[in-house]
């Protein structure tokens, strides 16, 4: 049966999954860095917060949300010096990956245009053309350290009267830019004066690097209420399989939000009780994380900068290096195909965030230091093969 | 700041939430058989695979669901006489809920038809006003001993060119119609006839009372292809603030459900690995609850009967009783209002699932007999002082 003629139309006009999320075909020897998975497990007080909840019988509809957990969110994002009321200004989600549906579906009708960065995170992409959207790709620029950054007169420039939203990402995945309180008011700037909203996707808030600071677009003058920020646990609390995100809005946008009607409940209400438990006492397990993506990061770039035809800077956040390859002289998306096949170690092609990010490929620091050790060696080996003489 | 100029068109179209999921001041007095969450709490069994599945560290993006849940959920839908590939003809999701949305989301184009029968669950008008779809009710009829049955000739007529689906519930929310397999084959007719889906709506399928059968309507020949079935654990495992639904179509269609993009993972992987456990060994616990739905079904439609101006038909499968209040001379709105305000009972007024069901209020048999026994008399002491005298 040709299911087309039922389909929506713009489900007709979208691509299949992202190469970061194919299934893999189980092998010993795969070097998996490819999608953002922390290969950290969760700390037990969190499983355990999960069975006690449910043992106390909180398995329940719960439409309006768990309070405490509510409560708990918006005392850790007052650590960020923004103040926000949990009765009015939240949304919880399976996820940020539904915060990110649930955003642009609050607001995109077909034809308006959202402005994404180039490179950026490719779950913001089948989103947008779901709902019709037009996609206007803004290139960042690298600054002398070869970091990416957001190019706001850029944005400014590509601001049309169609324009809903920017969607910015910080720290950004995959450039690893922690957007400055500079950047971030010019960019405020730009959002007022052309009328626009800012969708602030903060998940890798915790992973920052150096002397850098996080900086919510929230707390920017004028932003407070053009701004949807987005959070998860998936990286905080290495979290992924268990689903929990929420949005930080202004009351009038959360209620729009939530009147999306994605589904009764957003998030497992025993989840809920233990997302609580997370923020409450979580933090020592995300210090012991931040260690380690630490050690890793610093032995990568060194060692990555050491194979002659590769630039690694070092990312201000995340846990991503995003080398730029381009002197090894093969498109990004054959350099991950073959090392893929030659080196069983999987990468993120950068065309996969876009075409400015031709040259570059994504790695997720999310394997223990020997396996990066051996990780770092294939590339140096298949560099030496296949690369320009 | 108004929101309204960026809000998604059709959002700023509909309305707020439903009555019967209002947050109700918690009042001791109070007998809320308002909303349809079971009064029971899953066995601890079911808390302890979360728990088990968590410490062995599934707690990770497992992109493609949980092998053993699906291969548990087709086991399950065997029994029914369909077979299904748990590969290629599933998609889950985050609740029945969140189902609906999907199955809305793959097909509606604004400006589409989806054929709803009057009454019908309320949980289907928000997305199909979401997507822009218009609604077309046919209202079901009463037979003799005052079941409301679908009018499949009635459907017949209310089929146009823009017509893509007709959603049913079998057991039927808020009716407690089990459908035929006479009224199954003539939809059918109506559906490959017209070229036209079936989306239906099986989450009361453990709870038929009498000599009544479930019939999956993707059973019926000619429907295997045309037919999205959504399941939920809400009602079957209690399991209403756990959120775990699915859909069980053809391949084709089920591609189609996957690929609007809600989230990465659409039920927590912890979960999963409790659904399966649940689908394995909870039919014990749904004995019981039938049991004792059964029990009180028997209690309330005796007990409703005997209330002079008030008439309840026994259902034929769910945990509702929807009795005709017309005699009491009163629109069922203000019935439900003024039941709740002078006697602290809650019910879910009739209108609120259609005009047809003007007259008829719902309530979900989700309190223990003492407090149903409680809640009848209530309805007689209410009835007597405000019925037509």
């Amino acid at each position: 049966m040709d299911v087309s003629k039922f389909a929506k139309k713009e489900l007709l006009a979208m691509g299949g999954g992202s190469s970061t999320r194919a299934a893999v075909t189980p092998d010993p020897k795969l070097i998996n860095l490819g999608a953002g998975d922390p290969d950290f497990n969760q700390p037990n007080f969190i499983n355990k917060a999960v069975y006690d909840a449910m043992k106390q019988g909180h398995t329940h509809y719960e439409f309006t949300g768990v309070p405490e957990f509510k409560n708990a969110i918006a005392k850790y994002y007052a650590k960020y010096g923004v103040k926000i009321d949990p009765n009015t200004q939240l949304c919880i989600d399976s996820g940020g990956s539904q915060a990110i549906f649930r955003a642009f579906g609050a607001i995109l009708n077909p034809g308006d245009e959202i402005i994404l960065l180039d490179p950026a995170y490719q779950g913001y992409f089948q989103p947008a053309a779901y709902f019709g959207a037009k996609m206007v790709r803004v290139a960042m620029k690298k600054d002398k350290k070869g970091l990416w950054r957001p190019d706001v007169p850029a944005i400014a420039k590509a601001c049309t009267p169609k324009t809903k939203a920017i969607m910015i990402c910080s720290p950004d995945n995959p450039t690893g830019a922690v957007y400055t309180e500079k950047e971030l008011k010019a960019l405020a700037d730009v959002c007022i004066d052309k009328d626009i909203l800012c969708i602030s996707d903060e998940i890798y808030t915790e992973f920052i690097w150096g002397r850098k600071k996080f900086i919510p677009t929230m707390s920017i003058k004028g932003m407070e209420d053009r701004t949807l920020a987005l959070m998860s646990f998936s990286k905080t609390f290495a979290w992924t399989g268990c689903r929990a995100g929420y949005t930080i809005a202004s009351p009038e946008f959360s209620t729009l939000l939530n009147n999306v009607p994605i589904g009764i409940i957003g998030m497992p209400v025993p989840f809920q009780y233990a997302g609580a438990a997370a923020l409450e006492k979580g933090w020592g397990f995300v210090r012991k994380m931040r260690k380690e993506y630490k050690k890793r990061i610093d032995f990568s770039v060194k060692r990555l900068n050491e194979i002659k035809g590769i630039k690694c800077a070092y990312p201000e956040g995340t846990f991503y290096v995003f080398p730029d390859i381009s002197e090894v002289g093969m498109p990004a998306a054959k350099f991950g195909q073959e090392l893929l096949l030659q080196e069983k170690l999987r990468g993120a092609p950068g065309t996969g965030y876009g075409q400015a990010a031709e040259g570059h490929i994504r790695f997720a620091l999310v394997d223990k230091m020997d396996r990066l050790e051996d990780a770092w060696n294939r590339v140096e080996h298949f560099v030496k093969k296949n690369g320009k003489k």
